[in-house]
């Protein structure tokens, strides 16, 4: 059950606009059994359009095509659509209600061409949402599904789920069954993943093993396509628990599971709370913290401390360790750990102080280097790392590197590999 | 000087991945005056890999082909080149070296299955980086360049700036001028954007404008192609004036500037410093502000005063007042910016307290209901607002929305549109 991507607009084909929404479709379609085999990107141009839609119609099972559909000049899908297929664009009266509406609502009055072109659609083509806003629609040909969609992120995901899911099933039929369990690692090259697990990859030939660096992480994903037999299945469950044997505490999470959701859940079975102190990367761990839903169960608080004078205040580090040896130190990442420790009350305590760049490097302190302290009931550590990379990607290994340290505390009290403290 | 690009990988087809190294590849293309016209994205299967090469030399000036050529045995790009441009495969001795350098550096021993697959190219590849780690390489075919890149998203980067651009300036000559500018704009819909706007469009009819939802923000672009006459030049800029003065204050930024970078130029140009209390923001606003390189000079301090009692220790919130009026109200709001700024001696401060979901919603203050606050040298007021759609864009909604309150406050004393404080 193959099917086709046509993404269509100038902002995708020219960078300025990152094609996230052609992933969402195609990875909601591979979970529900419906597979992808081509993702063409293309801009606002008639004759392209033309030939892509031509040309993918001979090669798929069904077809989603987004973007341009708009009522600004740059939409064309219908124009290109009509030519392709040669079929005469006809006035959609639903349409033309619901933009009436929508004046009324935004007190404006649309000038008529804008009209034409959002309620001009080609003959034959079902509304597939007449009640929403937007105006994706569906179009048969030769018993192949031609699906039209939005190409903004919200309404695009709305038709995918709500529309173009149930209707495959409808017309195509439930799709294969797919197994995908992926492993999130952290602390190891996609050379070290693929070298340790080389050997697993070997001994079960019958399932697909890929390899993906997703900074600061690489993920790694076993796949089993098609009628699975129970034998095929077994082998599946038992490549991933060789995988997670030979990574150990290398896999940070699986699946849809983050590094930040899998500490929350150590916490919680730990009964204890954590609090977080930052300097440079500016409140980067607070926000990854509370990015998990339900937070608030073990998140107390956190502080940005960017000043020296705000780490004193707050935090109680000494003015004269700030100057004996600097903000950026082992002195001031233990300090701040204790300082959040002590304020907030809770059980465990991390702090980042570091030098994210672009400036502000020394020959001793140079661009990259970060402090992470870590203060637990039974001790305060910190421990010296050097991160390559952007300012951006400091702030992000240095956050990623701190909740780190925390989980394989929390599981078996050991600190990252490599890194012992002063 | 059309090109296209070709993405390979199981990853990026099944959605798991999304193509951020197509868009960035393009974006820099574009800048750079060499547009590609067709960005086509596969999975890791010869047959279709073989073919997409074949079509794309047909159609294209260059062709940059990405993903595939590392290690594992789902990299198939260097054997589906091998057939698709009918050249045998060589071993390359500069890429061996460079294995073993890397066996000596991780003292791993890679198998010779392994070795062979990095190492062996088609032959007539002129490795790009031969210093580097990754094997990106330069193939002509009738003329036309191909290059094949890692499709690791740093190591394709350098190659794009490093190597691709500058090849193809010595081979194609120097790309056509192209002048594009990109406007920033939040607090307005796309369709209220374009309504706005549809007059200028129409007036200068040499231009192409563009209008993209890109969340939460829309951004507006006004493309110049081609060899460009001074009378083009001026009705561009003519066009960009024009749009500047009909949408004011509601642009945030042009071309790369941020919406926090803005505001930081702002705080400079006032010589004065913020800080920031968050709550369901979780630290996401003082994240951005210190986004910005040399945010060290305005950004004093932030806390994330997650818990009720955070909120009394480091703010001085009253209890009475959590008690009476909830940590979600305007009076805590006010109580968190006017802490916070007298903690921190800034000139301004924002604070953020709402109720981000999925959970924690009453029917007095549903999901989504946010107070922002804001202490100045002259007073302090607090708005409350209602942020649709889910956590994520309810915490984005937020920042931004605090972000641009402070940058309209410091250019003209302004609110944000709509709202007043109580």
């Amino acid at each position: 059950m193959h099917g086709e991507i046509i993404a269509i607009g100038d902002e995708l084909v020219s960078g300025r606009t990152i094609n996230t929404t052609s992933s969402f479709a195609a990875r909601k379609l591979f979970d529900a059994g419906y597979s992808i085999r081509r993702i063409t990107v293309i801009g606002d141009y008639i004759p392209v359009i033309v030939e892509c839609i031509n040309a993918a119609i001979l090669r798929s099972k069904f077809l989603i095509i987004t973007g341009g559909l708009g009522p600004t000049a740059d939409d064309i899908t219908n124009e290109a659509v009509s030519k392709a297929l040669g079929l005469p664009l006809e006035e959609n009266t639903r349409i033309l209600e619901k933009i009436s509406e929508c004046e009324e609502r935004h007190n404006i009055t649309y000038d008529e061409t804008f009209k034409r072109k959002l309620s001009m659609l080609p003959k034959g083509a079902e509304v597939l949402n007449p009640d929403g806003h937007a105006a994706g629609y569906l179009l048969m040909q030769d018993g192949i599904p031609l699906f039209f969609l939005p190409g903004v992120p919200n309404q695009l995901e709305n038709h995918i789920l709500n529309q173009v899911i149930p209707r495959l099933k409808q017309m195509l039929g439930i799709g294969k069954s797919v197994m995908q369990k992926t492993f999130k690692i952290f602390g190891l090259s996609e050379i070290e993943v693929n070298a340790r697990l080389s050997r697993i990859e070997s001994r079960y030939s019958g399932l697909s093993i890929g390899y993906y660096p997703n900074f600061p992480e690489v993920h790694v994903t076993v796949t089993l396509k098609g009628e699975s037999s129970e034998e095929t299945r077994n082998s599946c469950y038992e490549a991933c628990s060789a995988i997670r044997d030979t990574l150990g505490l290398y896999v940070i999470a699986e699946d849809e599971n983050t590094l930040e959701a899998v500490t929350g859940r150590l916490l919680v079975r730990n009964n204890a709370m954590v609090s977080v102190a930052e300097s440079c990367t500016g409140g980067l761990l607070g926000q990854r913290l509370t990015d998990v839903a339900g937070s608030s169960a073990w998140f107390e608080r956190g502080v940005t401390t960017y000043t020296n004078r705000s780490k004193e205040e707050i935090l109680g580090v000494p003015h004269d360790m700030l100057v004996r040896h600097g903000a950026v130190s082992s002195e001031v990442a233990t300090s701040m750990a204790e300082g959040i420790r002590r304020l907030s009350g809770t059980e465990y305590s991390l702090s980042i102080t570091g030098i994210a760049g672009p400036d502000g490097g020394t020959p001793e302190k140079p661009v990259g280097t970060v402090f992470i302290g870590m203060a637990t009931p039974e001790k305060t550590a910190a421990l010296r790392f050097h991160f390559p990379g952007s300012r951006e990607k400091v702030r992000i290994t240095a956050t990623e590197t701190a909740l780190d340290w925390l989980r394989r505390h929390l599981t078996d009290g050991s600190y990252i590999p490599g890194y012992k403290p002063a």
